[in-house]
C-alpha cells in the first residue's frame, strides 16, 4: 500500500502518531465498506453506525461532509475495493482518562477487494465452532470498536483454508456471530439471528437483511440462540458488507442445505446493492 | 514529546504505520515502567510479563537484549521518567487472521513522571466504585494487552480531582481492580487480593507485594472478593509500578484507616525499589 491510498486527517500519509489512543488503548471505531464502481456502498448506514459508536464511547462526532469528501477522493479510481474508515479519540499522553479537548483522528484506507471463490456465495462455505468464548460487555456490545483481540484469537484457532469462518459463542453457550460476519438461521420459515446486547458487532448488512426480510413479510426473531439449537436449523448463513450473504453448508461435521430463504434474501440484498 | 523520546523498531521516530495491528485491532501488549536515576526499575519482572503476554497471544517473542539496549539508550538522561514499552503483532493487511511471518513492532516511549500530591502515599486516596462491569475473558485475563476500552470508559465516569481511582467489579459483583491499579485488602491481618483468571491485569507490583508479604510471614489469599465484603475490611490499598502503594482512605462514602499492614508493605516495597 502506498500513501496514495491512505488519508490521515485529510493528509496523504500512511503514518500515525505513536501517541494515538487508537494504538495505545484501541480507543476508537472502524467501518469496512465495499467500494463498487468508485462508490462506497451503503455509506449512510456505515456512517450512522460509526456515529452511534462515537456517541457510545463519548468520542466527538466526525464531520460527516468531510468524511464523505475524503472517501470520494480516495475511491475516485476504484472500480472495486475496500474502504476502511477508522476514527480514534485522537492523541493523548499516558493515562486512560479521555481528554475532552482532544481532536479525533480520522483514517481512511483503500484496500484491494478480497478474492473469494465464486461458489462461496452459491454452494456455501464450511465453518467451525471456535473454542474461544466471547466476554460480556454491554457497554461495548454492538459497536465496531478497535478492541478486537477476541476476533484475532478466534481466527488464529484454525488455518485449514477449506474452513471459511469460525462461529463464536458466549460464555453461556449462546451463539453470537462469526469472527468477521454476522450469522442468521432459518427454522420453520422464521429468520433468526442472535441478539447483540451483551457482546458482538451489529453489522450493517445484518441490519439491512432484517429490514429486507420484514419488508418481504418474512417472520424474524432476534433472540438468544443456544448452540444446541443449531442441530434443528433448516438453513444457516453468514453476512457482512463484503461477502454479502454466504450460505453455510457445514458447521463442523454437521451439514446444512443451501436453503430457499437464504437464496431469496441473497437476491434481495443484491438488488438493494444495485440501488447503491 | 519529540522524536528523541520514542523509538519504533530502533529508529528515532514517533510515527507508526496505519497498517499496524496494534492500531487496527489492539493486537499487542504494553508495559509501564518507572525510571529512576536512568534505570528502568523491575525490568526483569516487566520483561517476564511481556513475554508471558506474547506467548498467550501467539506473538513472536521480542529480542530481550535489544529491548534492554534500546531502553537503556532512551533512559540515559532520565533522572525520573516513565518508560512505556509496546509490542504489537506488526503490520498486516485487512483481516483478523494473524500472519505468522509478520515481524512484531516494538515501540519504546519516554514520558514525564506524573506528579501526585505527596500525601497520596501517606494519608491515602479517595476512590469510587465504577458503574462499568468488566467482561469475562479467560483468554485475555491477567495480561496487559492493548484492548483497554473498559478502562477508558471506566475512567471517563468521573472528573472530580478529589477522587484518585475507580474500582471495578465484574458482572457478578466481584471486585477486580482499579482502572490503573491493582487492589489489596486486609482483614484480620490477612492480605487479600482478587484472583485475575477471568478478567483484569496481573500487575508486576501486585506480584511483588504478594512475594514480599509471603517472605515476611504475612498470610495471603488470592480469591473472589464480593463487593459486599468491602464493608468488613480493615485496610484497603492500591498499587502499580508508578504509585507503588497508595492507601485507600475512602471508597465512596465508606472510610478506611491507613493501616499497619499497608504501611509495613509500603516500607518493604520502597526498600525493594532501592535494590533496583
Amino acid at each position: 500500500m502506498n500513501t496514495g491510498t491512505t488519508l490521515v486527517n485529510g493528509m496523504a500519509t500512511d503514518s500515525l502518531s505513536t501517541l494515538d489512543r487508537g494504538l495505545l488503548y484501541g480507543d476508537g471505531l472502524f467501518e469496512t465498506i465495499a467500494v463498487h464502481n468508485r462508490t462506497p456502498r451503503r455509506w449512510s448506514r456505515h456512517l450512522a453506525r460509526l456515529q452511534r459508536g462515537c456517541a457510545r464511547l463519548g468520542i466527538a462526532q466526525p464531520d460527516a461532509g468531510l468524511l464523505e469528501t475524503e472517501a470520494a477522493a480516495l475511491c475516485r479510481d476504484a472500480q472495486r475495493a475496500v474502504l476502511k474508515l477508522i476514527i480514534t479519540r485522537g492523541t493523548g499522553g499516558r493515562g486512560y482518562r479521555p481528554d475532552p479537548a482532544a481532536a479525533p483522528t480520522r483514517i481512511l484506507q483503500l484496500h484491494p477487494y478480497p478474492s473469494w471463490p465464486a461458489d462461496c456465495a452459491l454452494t456455501g462455505v464450511r465453518t467451525r465452532l471456535c473454542e474461544l468464548r466471547m466476554g460480556y460487555n454491554p457497554a461495548l456490545a454492538g459497536i465496531k470498536h478497535l478492541n478486537r483481540l477476541e476476533q484475532v484469537l478466534a481466527r488464529a484457532e484454525w488455518d485449514d483454508p477449506a474452513v471459511s469462518e469460525g462461529l463464536l459463542q458466549d460464555q453461556h453457550g449462546y451463539l453470537i456471530e462469526g469472527t468477521m460476519s454476522n450469522v442468521f438461521l432459518v427454522r420453520d420459515n422464521t429468520l433468526l439471528t442472535p441478539g447483540l446486547t451483551r457482546c458482538g458487532v451489529a453489522g450493517v448488512t445484518r441490519g439491512l437483511i432484517l429490514e429486507l426480510a420484514q419488508q418481504a413479510g418474512i417472520e424474524t426473531s432476534v433472540r438468544n440462540i443456544a448452540i444446541g439449537e443449531l442441530t434443528g436449523m433448516d438453513e444457516v448463513f453468514l453476512c457482512n458488507s463484503l461477502i454479502g450473504i454466504w450460505p453455510v453448508n457445514a458447521i463442523g461435521d454437521r451439514q446444512y442445505p443451501v436453503g430457499k430463504l437464504t437464496q431469496q434474501l441473497r437476491a434481495f440484498l443484491t438488488d438493494d446493492m444495485d440501488k447503491g
